[in-house]
């Protein structure tokens, strides 16, 4: 019989496949000293009684109560950390103004280490208490401050990708808030990874340093060049944003003459280790070349609403086998919470594939077989972000890690509307899906550490 | 002098124009014993300091803590109340599936008034934790059922304006949820608006009863034309679904050659008292009807994303000078909050605006001047909604009800970000709108009693 560091009872909810649920019924889960579900017995099994007879009553077996079941932990795949600080602002302004009157100016305020460390620390603690336990960050250009996002990920126990963001092209950034230089942008960046690179040593569930130029327009050509080259040297995570907008999707047309995806892809920039946040003008070519290299999508549909001019076919990139996950992308995405963006991706589907224009006949509204379930969108929040980064995180299977949400039903200040005490369990799935809120996420474990508790 | 029963202090957010705010800075409000603000004193105003002097230290004196604000509390305009109890669940199904499978016979069980209570407690509780302080009910079939949820809204302090539900036709409705037949489904309405009316000269906040045919397709002719007629002996208000999907559109133009609208009116059923939810596919005519008669739209839009095959033109509609407010429609909106249809009523806007298929050139993808911003959605979850009632409510005004909800910013576990202690009170404002979570809601008030704490 296995040796459990933490051993934990009861019905978890897990991807089988992106279009299936796995309930696992009263089960037990036993974690080993590193953090990963080192065996999973189901009451059927006659090691079940064994290991409730060794573990049971000891510090290190916790039993969940009535109405408590365990979900996977989040994994949250475009967050730009900096703007927390004006989560729900502005959004009614046009990107451009959005940008220049609220983001940069914010941005360029993370100079500041102790206006960095209030704001991180909120933000981790934010995410954790979401239920997010692995996020893949935009920093700022400053490295020090981008250095500091990733200690405060390493000391409230968050898996953190943390990316000091290149945007060094004069031409198309504040003066007040950018890169010196070119060289500067790549030494900075070099120096950033070492010393994540470092600090992940001390850290159990990993800290991982992210090569991320803001997106083409920001960047040189020198620039997305040497990135491209660093990635490589020191086989680091990729991030940028892709083919989000009109504007931007025009723009790389007309300076490289290509898409972004191959754009990006010239520059060594996609890969397995790579996420690009929205694409939502990929063509089938661009969806191929993301399939062919492992990139993945970072599926923000909150932003998207605001700032992306349409809905992303996720079904058909899905379909193409695309790596997929989700992101809050705050502050364009105003929320911290991805059981909002998984409702989200749900509703913009059924908006794509019903269309959204009423003075149209309705078989020419909208596209058909864009829909995607909510079973889909847990896929995607759970499973597919862990997918995304080639990381063993997003399920709740053996050798997966243990990190995981455990959600209680009820909570009196904020029960869920189940009043059968035989729900279906799939029900009470779907339920949880659609009306946890942060009061009904009681306890968060990242890595087999408990990080988050209330 | 006025004599207060009630007097606050403290900043408030109401609607000015339905596109802007007026913000209250560190006004006092006191409420009379009828529950109806009296008066309004801007620090300014020499008065001020009078107030002060008699009422400081007093109960009924109540100074908001710094971080504290007062938004009215919402008006929601749209709820199938038994459906509560399957929320979240079944919304992959089609509607056809969805009310057979699942709303059907879960409404059948409100013959059971054990069951209804515990229900029914538990949303009216529920809706006044998230901000809700009025709130306009499908009940379903039973009249006594009906009438226990208009009696648990009088017990809780919410206003609450029910409907006993009628769906007669025999051809549409399944045999083991309907009317008997017509005569009983208008003698049961009769009845239930004669008890609701005699329950309210009891109730200081009202309860209301509403005429409530189901939608045409479930109604046979005589029982509209019926429900018409009561409408007009008892004064009551009227509400129903009004061409909500492509099915139901055309269903009626077949029936009666002429839109819902049309219909609806023939039967007497809009006016200034009437609430049709829905509403997608009026057209222009629709529309200035709507606006002649005062018959308002509970716009969905959650649940529209599911049912509606497409996003109103909610601007537009506005433009047309109709009454608009908010409705949650739960369950096939999936969520008690009128913060998240408000949140979804500018994300779909949005998506009108610019189209969802990428496909399409950009010019051709959307519907312009479609978008309306958070402050148009504070106004139908608010000011809107008491329009669309024809009640003083919604606004933080003198000679309106004080119905409000006292947002709490910091809340140590759901602590909204806010990082600049002079913050613009405009971002405060779109702050909570984007971020509030019921823990924010720290008291409920409606008719100048409390009804929600924590
Ligand atoms: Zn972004
Ligand atoms: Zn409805």
């Amino acid at each position: 019989m296995d040796k459990c560091y933490e051993i934990f009872q009861g019905t978890a909810f897990t991807s089988h496949t992106s279009k299936e649920i796995t309930i696992l019924k009263d089960c037990l889960f036993c974690v080993n000293e590193n953090g990963i579900i080192e065996k999973i017995v189901v009451p059927e099994n006659e090691e079940y009684q064994l290991f409730l007879d060794k573990y049971q009553g000891r510090d290190n077996f916790h039993r969940l109560a009535d109405g408590q079941y365990f979900l996977p932990g989040f994994v949250d795949l475009h967050v730009h950390a900096p703007q927390w600080a004006q989560s729900g602002t502005a959004l009614d302004l046009p990107l451009h103004d959005w940008l220049n009157t609220y983001t940069f100016p914010l941005e360029a305020k993370y100079a500041d280490l102790d206006f960095a460390a209030t704001v991180y620390e909120d933000l981790v603690q934010t995410l954790l208490a979401n239920g997010t336990t692995t996020a893949l960050y935009f920093a700022t250009v400053h490295k020090e401050a981008s250095l500091l996002l990733a200690e405060i990920c390493a000391k409230k126990g968050q898996r953190g990708l943390v990316g000091k963001v290149v945007m060094d092209d004069p031409e198309q950034n504040p003066d007040y808030y950018r890169d010196i230089n070119t060289e500067t942008a790549l030494a900075d960046t070099e120096e950033f990874i070492l010393a994540v690179q470092e600090l992940a040593k001390q850290v159990k569930q990993g800290v991982y340093p992210v090569v991320t130029p803001r997106f083409i327009p920001s960047c040189t050509t020198e620039a997305l060049k040497g990135l491209g080259e660093l990635a490589a040297k020191y086989d680091t995570h990729i991030q940028s944003h892709c083919s989000e907008s009109d504007w931007e999707h025009e723009y790389v047309q007309n300076r490289f003459h290509k898409h972004d995806a191959f754009a990006l892809h010239d520059f060594g920039l996609l890969g397995d280790k790579s996420v690009m946040a929205h694409c939502n003008f990929l063509d089938d070519d661009d969806a191929e070349l993301f399939a062919k290299t492992g990139t993945a999508i970072g599926h923000c549909p909150l932003s998207n609403a605001y700032f992306a001019n349409s809905v992303i076919p996720i079904a058909r990139f899905r379909d193409k086998g695309i790596d997929i996950g989700l992101g809050t992308d705050i502050s364009a995405g105003a929320t911290p919470s991805l059981y909002d963006n998984a409702k989200q991706s749900v509703v913009s589907s059924r908006m794509l594939e019903d269309g959204v224009n009423n003075a149209l006949p309705a078989e020419e509204r909208g596209v058909p077989n864009s829909r995607i379930t909510i079973n889909e969108a847990f896929y995607f929040a759970t499973a597919g972000g862990g997918e995304s980064l080639s990381l063993p995180i997003g399920r709740i299977q053996e050798n997966y890690t243990w990190d995981v949400q455990i959600i209680d039903t009820n909570v009196p200040s904020a029960k869920l509307p189940i009043f059968d005490p035989n729900e279906d369990l799939y029900d009470i799935f779907q339920k949880i899906m659609y009306n946890t809120r942060p009061e009904n996420i009681r306890e968060v474990w990242v890595q087999g550490e408990k990080v988050h508790s209330r």
